[in-house]
């Protein structure tokens, strides 16, 4: 081989601070010898090599000053991926061509991919060998129903095994998931508490926001500390029988987190990959029973109840092959659930339903229940209804609350929800009754508002579908860190006032 | 609306310097109010405004000192397309949604695109609304034979509406394309000369190299300007009928452009948008006939004769609807043709061959007559082989070469290709016959000797397929103009002996 990095002139590493997400990216001056030499251009793949690591990373130019001749810039995912310091020598060559490239090509042309083949793909893009269009590519590849069920098994298997997995050494190890969130929707913490108070093992990593006003990992760090290693988890799940983590610390199913990024851009569904995905992190987690929990309505991911009802028979087929039980459950998936949506807020409501607090939000305890009850029906064997019965009981007896609380020390704190300084109060200006909400837009005037990096921001939402208004009622209240960002959510708002759309009174 | 600029406080433009290609991209700390408080985050695309003009960009993040706060970076493509300077007050908000995107899911899901879809699709494309990852997907989606004849019929009008056009305001206007170039195969000049000097009109625009050691423009450059304006273009056209210019000056099917390079990096083919491609450079360029050269080899583009004459009738029934008169040829595509590869090495091959030189390389000779051949039967109504016997008359005459000579100084220059001054000869350690030759090898190296950017640079091929080679016969010249990048080449030779085979004499 011609390319030993011995051969040709290091460049020397400079960190340029430049997040660019996923894609390591790396930065060469326009007159480097080496782009002339080696051909490169803007966007070329390049193999950079250090004494030793190594990865494929994308090249952008610099025409200004940014650099020295004979430096090479890294963006922050390329810096610490190959664990450079200033200065640190650095070579750079063509990469080999990606060989799993031309099964995604062949998967254009029509034709099925082997387990082999789709297993190459996945460990091709943990070890970065996929630029973003390569990805995207892929996802476009699979769209819609292009993957048959095979193909979604092997490609769990690929996903599970391309990254760490946690063995409980327990029969039973439950887990839950909800296909779309809806805001507000923070079931996960009730449901835990519920679970193992009735004495389940459900050791539960969630993810931050990425899009939405708050992820579960974000409504529990206004409550605990979530950022667990593996070991403290297992300290935490073996002293409670669960826990609430955030799941980034725990490297599960890692080709999942690089493709799910592409997926939100291009908004192509795929069920192959949606399946894959949700059951890979799940199997790799260590779960054993998990209950999918399927939103349906307008402004929800499910929009009808036939394409709900296909999805879940084949999560079953696919989990049925790999030994996973799982249950389906449809529920409602037209407004918010709880009145809160932001992470402290949510927080509050979480809190209101544990601490059976009398004003709680009923929808929230309501489903809460329900999704703990098919936990329960499908691990204990109770008859339809008795789960949603042991679940409430569970709940009213203040068990779920006191286990709630021992997990929150167990992971070493149990704070008290940041409040937010700053309101806005949005009011009817007429009668009627509530006829429509806005999920989508609900969600943006959260997010204008702060939320989720101001912890305490967001919003209360005060009504419900079919719920009477009067004149100069309130309808919502805006919580923010800042009088910026008040009045910012506030403009959207008073531009968006279809969010809560009022009928005239019967 | 509450987002109109003056709402928010301004951000201060910054030119860093950085070449992302074609998508723009912008650099945000991340500590910016601005991030917090629109929910803005690596790889969010951005609307970006300033008090003229707008644009959508991709944002990466600054963790480190690059940005003071308040200012904002950008790439240059970013930075020319908002016609910046230095503090320039630029604003940043969420772009609405792309509604176009939702065609390309609708393809994902099978369904057939209408014209008016696929007019968003190309009009947003041209706006600069798609990230990279939106063209992979849209790429991916039309992917294979997924647009039919009414589909690219309209792709390929939509194509020439989003940019400009050349009228030429000429019954006939002649041109040629060449469906994946081979090395050496630079008939183009040839061309132009023998077609001009038969009375015909040829404005011929070309591109540089991408990925080749190098494109017509690119060999052009080392004899003549190429660089002309629209206006120039047009003078010289009047003056001899046709000219050898630089397309990238003159923005004809502009989506095109910002398609082909992500097509690269994906390697995808698409029937559709390959027929799409081509025929829209050829309409908006003002051309009324064309004939389209498809050399079928094993390592060519198109590689059986099958797929070359399905190609054909599709490119010919789409042609037809579009009033385009298109001719067809199929090639071999087994071997270079000529002797040189890179920028001057093919110029000089392309001088022998109008000059008549005894020593020129026949093949050029014979495949620049009979493509010339094809158009002169086209549009002057000659029978078969009579086109070619005329293309021969011209270049024997010297005609075609007085011509060439004619529109270079018309272009502004008649110049001299550079000679390399360092060369290494790789000769046969055997006795043989060569019985294959690897095309994107013998590219590899020219790149590597520092082609194109080196208009000197690349190498000399002594010998074809068929020739009977004795020990110490030399195959190839590599030329480099430096001593670093002939080595560079030689040692990659060194690895690859296999470049050209040979087989025991019979």
């Amino acid at each position: 081989m011609s390319y030993t990095p011995e051969r040709m002139t290091p460049l020397n590493a400079c960190r340029l601070g430049l997040d660019t997400h996923q894609e390591p990216t790396i930065y060469l001056r326009q007159d480097s010898p080496v782009c002339r030499s080696e051909g490169f251009s803007a966007l070329s793949r390049v193999l950079v090599r250090t004494e030793q690591r190594h990865l494929i990373a994308t090249l952008h130019m610099v025409t200004g000053e940014l650099l020295m001749p004979g430096e090479i810039g890294f963006s922050e995912s390329a810096w610490k991926r190959l664990e450079l310091r200033e200065g640190t020598s650095v070579w750079l060559s063509h990469p080999k061509p990606v060989q799993s490239l031309s099964y995604i090509r062949s998967k254009v042309y029509g034709n099925e991919l082997s387990q082999s083949e789709l297993k190459e793909i996945i460990e091709d893009i943990v070890a970065g060998r996929y630029a973003d269009v390569h990805l995207a590519a892929f996802i476009t590849a699979c769209g819609d129903d292009k993957l048959n069920i095979r193909e979604i098994t092997d490609l769990t298997t690929a996903m599970v095994e391309s990254g760490s997995s946690i063995e409980w050494g327990l029969p039973i190890v439950v887990d839950k998931h909800c296909v779309g969130g809806l805001p507000g929707n923070r079931t996960t913490p009730i449901l835990v508490s519920i679970l193992t108070a009735a004495g389940l093992t459900m050791p539960k990593t969630s993810s931050r926001a990425i899009t939405s006003p708050a992820g579960t990992a974000d409504t529990m760090e206004t409550l605990t500390n979530v950022s667990l290693s593996l070991d403290q988890m297992r300290t935490v799940v073996e002293q409670e029988g669960g826990c609430l983590a955030w799941g980034g610390s725990v490297k599960l199913s890692p080709s999942d987190d690089l493709l799910i990024q592409v997926e939100r851009a291009l908004d192509i569904d795929s069920e192959g990959q949606l399946i894959a995905s949700v059951l890979s992190k799940k199997i790799a987690a260590g779960a054993t029973h998990v209950v999918i929990d399927i939103p349906v309505g307008p402004t929800a991911k499910v929009r009808s109840q036939e394409a709900a009802e296909v999805l879940a028979a084949n999560f079953k087929t696919v989990a049925d092959t790999l030994g996973l039980k799982i249950t389906t459950l449809f529920t409602d998936g037209s407004q918010p659930v709880g009145r809160g949506i932001g992470p402290s807020l949510e927080a509050r409501d979480i809190l209101a339903v544990l601490k059976q607090d009398p004003d709680m939000p009923k929808d929230l305890y309501q489903r809460a229940s329900e999704v703990a009850g098919a936990v329960l029906e499908m691990v204990q064997g109770l008859g339809p209804g008795e789960g949603y019965k042991k679940a409430i009981e569970i709940l009213n007896s203040g068990a779920a609350w006191e286990k709630f609380q021992a997990i929150c020390h167990a992971q070493g704190a149990f704070k008290r929800p940041p409040i937010a300084p700053y309101r806005y109060e949005l009011v009817a200006k007429t009668r009627g009754v509530v006829s429509c909400i806005n999920n989508r837009k609900l969600a943006k005037v959260a997010k204008l508002a702060g939320a989720p990096a101001d912890l305490a921001a967001g919003l209360d939402l005060h009504c419900k579908i079919g719920d009477p208004i009067e004149p100069q009622q309130t309808l919502l209240t805006i919580h923010a860190e800042s009088s910026g960002e008040l009045s910012y959510a506030v403009e959207y708002l008073e531009d968006h006032l279809d969010i809560i759309e009022l009928a005239k009174d019967k």
